[in-house]
């Protein structure tokens, strides 16, 4: 594809653009969007015009710039984030009916856990968690599952790269996580006691694909000093539950 | 942005590789993409690598083809969609949990209704919708909603095209359909039965914005024959529910 003087293809480009839009910065000008994609503003200016086009982002009343409902249909109806969705809905949803806080779904993408679905009640406690959103591996539940059960290229990477603190609780110093990593394994799920939160727990347990592999993490939120055996059960009998959806083992 | 010698831009060519992803082909060789993309061989490959390196698409052991999961989070994690999703989905939640058949939500999208969300139970009756699917609005009551609050140009639009026939019970009258959309703005609700299947009926019930327009429509997909009045008590009082959500009127 076409490259710009800069030497960088019109998909990184595009990708750029794609990227300034978070949680947070849901809405934008076109000229910011430039800024924060290191575009110059005529090229911001002529592709984000292409992409209101194409329906991928959308122009409000104001001319601020928003992720279009064109992209969000294209990039769901065939993905893979919904075909698991779908397999776990049902299990996830009798587990949050039952322990009535924080369930979760999550999966590994580019060394983080990447979550695609959370439900919650109005009475839930605190939880960080976004839906398309990300925590770090080594201080969440779901993730230290997901790590857990990785290929061991990416546990040294994580072990060997910064471990970063998100509250005095999380695990820090490698030889620590690698001994927790080993204790998942022996025992199957996680449990992240005010690791990304001093006021929660998080639990997670794993959920297999048809090989054998871990597809996801399912996982639960609770308050930090319930107690975690009754949640855990409903996670592992949602977990088997998940995977005969995914067509998997047993 | 650079164009092809045929004189699309990238932009195009990428969307038309995207939209050849749907609900029922969810992987694809890069050479079927090209072919479906209408794009010559050598152009096809190097998009799908380029979009493959940025993660927006992802390569399976054999090679073939499937939506990343890099695309989905970037298309979901600041949109609209998720938004209103969210703001729905307690009230969505204690529909299904009393009506027990299936809870959706449609918005208005390029004159069809697309659907952000789909609850259902297991044993919940037929229903075709799908999460980030579509259906026709003059033959879903959740499409019946969205047109009937629709801009007068719309409503005319849709008058005059084609209307197709989904069961023999779809309306494919204009007069009729006028009628029926003069009638949903009177009663405040669609009732659709046997337009989409012949085992059931929808009814759906519009959800405003802060602005007073109509954001989506909320539905619950009913058997034929089950009496619609439980399922519209419990959709209105969601709809409210959600306007209060989303920070609209009452």
């Amino acid at each position: 594809m076409a490259n710009s003087p800069s030497g960088d293809s019109v998909t990184e480009r595009l990708i750029r653009v794609l990227e300034t839009f978070t949680p947070a910065r849901t809405v934008q000008t076109a000229a910011d969007i430039g800024r924060r994609a290191g575009l110059p503003a005529s090229s911001a200016h002529r592709i984000v015009g292409e992409l209101v086009d194409a329906g991928m982002l959308e122009r409000d009343d104001d001319r601020r710039i928003r992720i279009g409902m064109r992209l969000w249909e294209l990039a769901t109806r065939s993905s893979h984030a919904l075909r698991l969705r779908q397999a776990a809905m049902p299990s996830m949803e009798r587990v949050q009916s039952r322990v009535r806080e924080h369930t979760q779904l999550a999966i590994l993408e580019q060394d983080e856990a990447l979550f695609l679905e959370r439900l919650s009640s109005p009475e839930s406690g605190s939880n960080v968690t976004r839906i398309a959103g990300r925590l770090p591996l080594h201080a969440s539940s779901s993730g230290l599952v997901l790590l857990a059960y990785a290929d061991r290229a990416l546990q040294e990477r994580v072990l060997s790269g910064p471990l970063m603190s998100v509250t005095s609780e999380t695990i820090t110093e490698p030889s620590l996580l690698r001994r927790k990593l080993a204790e998942v394994r022996t025992i199957g799920h996680a449990v992240a006691p005010g690791y990304i939160e001093a006021v929660s727990t998080g639990v997670a347990v794993p959920v297999h694909d048809e090989t054998g592999d871990v597809a996801a993490a399912l996982s639960v939120v609770l308050r930090r000093d319930a107690p975690t055996e009754p949640a855990l059960r409903e996670l592992f009998a949602a977990a088997r539950e998940i995977e005969r959806a995914l067509g998997g083992r047993r």
